[in-house]
């Protein structure tokens, strides 16, 4: 049978746009001599829809789609995603479905058994869990469909409460039992640079264990945070990964399963690569899917705003990003002409205004209000504030959306100004700690300088009081980061992470940071998501808590 | 038997106060004779610890908090709520339990069965529900403990999906087979003042259905946006309501089951006073649990920022309450003077700041920028965001908490200023629509004038430009807000509130305004909740959607 996998990329609640994208792919697989096209999950709606498919309107859009999809099944049969109501009298209002379309209808439903609800995930919050199973018979195959998390019922580590069976059920241990000729797995796999080993092992010991051959096909492009990498697989009887599809593009391709002997596979990427990769797509498509073209973003001589912009241009063009310089008095000239530098690499529009005038005013104003008191972080914030001020109006008066440069080491100790530097419509850098936005850095670099070598080699500094450095008052990055990285991704105690050598004080310290700032992370901007754990939905702590 | 019931307010994660609370109740009814005290749902770690539950650490915590809770059980039972691991190789790593205290022990653990996961809550992320049902003897009698939600399997209306079982089990049904003599319910419901009606219905069907008297006991207090008001019942096996506590306040009680004829009822109290008094609630837990006292605001003259104040004043005291009026040259002189007469009338310090000094800079600066543009949305932000500057400059210098003043109609359509208007700790109006705004002013004012008549009748506007009016943009504020409440509390879909007489653009425009805004209300502050719906966790929409 040949079976073409194909890894789309689609925008929530764009019915239209996405059943065309699936329609086109089952004509052009069709001509190509295909006999089943599989899609990803919930490839009709996007993933994921969130509290859209509490409307009863979304989900009458979603069957109409699916009905007018299957009428172009015709000497072709394909399997798309979709939610789908839940007719019995009980349980949750929907179920996630892989409908499996042939001879221009619906010929069979298949419901999602593992809803996973940890990190990113709240799919139990909309749909009811699968309980009964069947398999397709096409064509004198037969095929157990999946639905992502129905492979991942045993994770490959037990996480710190020693568990790694997080259900109850095992669909393939059911499915097995009818001897499938092959799987077909439709995900939504969101990239994470930490875990990038997992989902290819899960599936390769699904392969072995069960001696049959999976499909795995992922999403492509970015959901605002979530940012899925594609990377759809082919994996033999044997666990061997024989075809593999592009990352962070859309895909597709046409597998004879009588003969795969032939490997395609993609080039290794190094993990920092990835990460470039990844959050040049997540600013691409957020720009795409929300309907705007041109961003801007405050350049101050420093490496994140540095490495934001240049994202920017790459996702964008340059045509299509300005930037403001916005020095104070405690600016370096090295500051200055860092970011002029490199705006002319980039060839972008940059204009310099004069922050001082306006910080003057609000200071004067506020003279008699502060009488007798010293000059402390109200100050400092007054400048982020003004900047702020200046890069909206911008972005008001000309309709560029504002990039938020905060990198993920200052958002977790709440290193930032609310309401200034940590303004923008998207955080590009805000799952990326400071230490690997330097990798970044070097990593645009490697064919020629476009980031000023003394824009990555300079002590970081915020320039908002005389000689500042970030030393001052954090621990050097290479310890924080790790710290840090313990503490949010690996979610360890403050016990282990000093028991692995950091001092006592300065763990307590930061991991205080880390937990008095969850109410200026609450207002910050959506960030894109690279790693296991980010800031965001995925991490949801109580504003007002004793911990 | 002499039952106690116990509504606390309790602090997430505080497990020493928490526990010393409990202790102290226990310690009290055993003096007054109880046999048994019964507390609120995870009283021993506050309502909900949301991913605190995924710390090894806190678990422990609240581990060694039961026991020590236990040890105090001599001569008297207790029954409190507390995370519990899940020792099985499967499934979630805890279960949401009761701990049934006695002889200095932990005698029997009930875990929840029923773990809602709709509008706030979230507790499948980290539970595994309950499938084995047993009853606690004690003292001769038998006792069904249940847990919240355990008693909702059938919801008192059904959804628009038609249904109103949103579960496959009924713990309930399960229970009654054993004939308890009695049901224990530990709670954490959120109060919401268009479903008031609703939890006692519930609690009544039961008790009347299965032939068997209710004790329900509720956490009271504020969690951050969650209002809890507390107002525990019991109810007799006739479904008659026979005790109830106080609402929004910490109470207790104790109730001889041998004779519970005395009946002890709270004063129905209208909805706009419930509301009001959850709002003081919400603000007071939300300083003194953060540890703040006081709070600032900009008083414009306008009615929300005079309702926010009294409030705050309220909560936290006169002497607790600073705040600025910042007016521009597009306030009106009547806008200065009602904002001073209220500040007078409240007691409160109050300091005017001249704002148009530093905006003239903004758009100095911002000139030859701006060449062949005309003024826009763009200038009236400059404005908000200056006054922005202000406001978090007396916060940052004195530790003054900011107050967003924003009306949930404003937030629904996007009438506001990131960055300005929108900055704040905590939204104290974020979810009373402008309407009720009006009514809670009408309410302040019930015992004398305290907000000038004049803030209460002159037509609203942001005063952001001359002779500006909200109505130059919106429809009147009573369409306005109806259309709101049905789309957004009612979930009801555009035509279906267009079938109800509006007209077909206004309704369309409206939606389109509320769902264009995600963006900015993913930035707001977190908003103090008391409608079914708020904005916020409760509603999770994709950023980045067609729909």
């Amino acid at each position: 049978m040949k079976v073409a996998i194909a890894q789309l990329n689609y925008t929530i609640g764009d019915f239209e746009g996405n059943s065309e994208k699936i329609i086109q792919q089952i004509n052009s697989a069709k001509i190509n001599g295909a006999d089943l096209v599989v899609f990803s999950e919930l490839s009709v709606t996007g993933y994921y829809p969130h509290d859209l498919l509490e409307k009863k309107e979304f989900i009458q859009k979603a069957e109409v789609a699916v009905s007018k999809i299957a009428t172009n099944c015709i000497g072709i049969a394909a399997i798309i995603g979709a939610p789908r109501i839940n007719e019995s009298d009980k349980g949750k209002q929907l179920y996630n479905s892989a409908f499996f379309l042939a001879e221009g209808k619906i010929k069979s439903v298949h419901n999602k058994t593992l809803l996973p609800t940890y990190d990113i995930f709240d799919e139990y919050r909309h749909f009811e869990p699968n309980n009964e199973f069947e398999i397709v018979e096409y064509k004198g195959e037969k095929i157990a469909v999946t639905i992502c998390e129905d492979l991942w019922d045993e994770l490959p580590t037990a996480n710190e409460f020693g568990k790694d069976k997080l259900y109850q059920t095992s669909p393939m241990e059911e499915l097995s039992k009818f001897n499938p000729d092959f799987v077909v797995n439709l995900s939504a796999s969101p990239f994470s640079y930490n875990q990038e080993g997992w989902r290819k092992n899960v599936l390769i010991n699904k392969a072995k264990r069960y001696k049959v051959p999976i499909f795995y096909v992922n999403q492509v492009g970015a959901q605002t945070e979530l940012i899925f990498d594609g990377g759809s697989v082919f994996i033999d009887e044997k666990g061997e990964i024989k075809k593999e599809l592009k990352y962070f593009e859309e895909d597709s391709l046409i597998i004879d399963t009588a003969d795969t002997s032939e490997k395609i596979l993609q080039r290794k990427a190094e993990t920092i690569e990835k990460i470039h990769d990844a959050l040049v797509l997540g600013i691409r498509d957020y720009f795409q899917k929300m309907g705007f073209k041109k961003a801007t973003l405050g350049l101050s001589g420093g490496i994140d705003s540095a490495v934001t912009v240049v994202l920017a241009v790459r996702a964008l063009g340059a045509e299509n990003v300005r930037v403001l310089l916005m020095p104070s008095k405690y600016s370096s000239d090295h500051s200055v002409n860092d970011a002029i530098e490199l705006a002319k690499n980039l060839k972008i529009r940059y204009d310099i205004v004069n922050i001082q005038a306006a910080v003057d005013k609000f200071e004067q104003e506020l003279a008699p209000l502060f009488e007798g008191t010293v000059a402390d972080v109200t100050e400092e914030n007054i400048q982020a504030r003004a900047r702020g001020v200046y890069v909206m109006a911008i972005s008001n008066k000309f309709g560029y959306i504002l990039l938020n440069t905060t990198n993920k080491s200052e958002s977790a100790v709440g290193y930032g100004t609310l309401y200034g530097d940590m303004n923008g419509g998207i955080a590009v850098l805000g799952d990326v700690y400071k230490m690997d936005v330097f990798k970044l850095s070097r990593f645009m670099n490697k064919n020629g300088e476009v980031i000023p070598e003394n824009t990555i080699v300079k002590p970081p500094s915020a320039e908002l009081r005389p000689d500042q450095k970030d030393t001052d008052s954090l621990p050097a990055y290479e310890d924080l980061d790790e710290i840090l990285f313990d503490y949010i991704e690996m979610n360890k105690s403050p016990n282990e992470i000093i028991e692995k050598g950091f001092d006592e004080q300065v763990v307590n310290r930061v991991i205080r940071m880390v937990n008095m700032n969850e109410y200026k992370r609450f207002q910050a901007a959506p960030i894109l998501r690279v790693s296991s754990k980010a800031f965001g939905f995925g991490r949801k702590m109580p504003l007002v808590a004793k911990y």
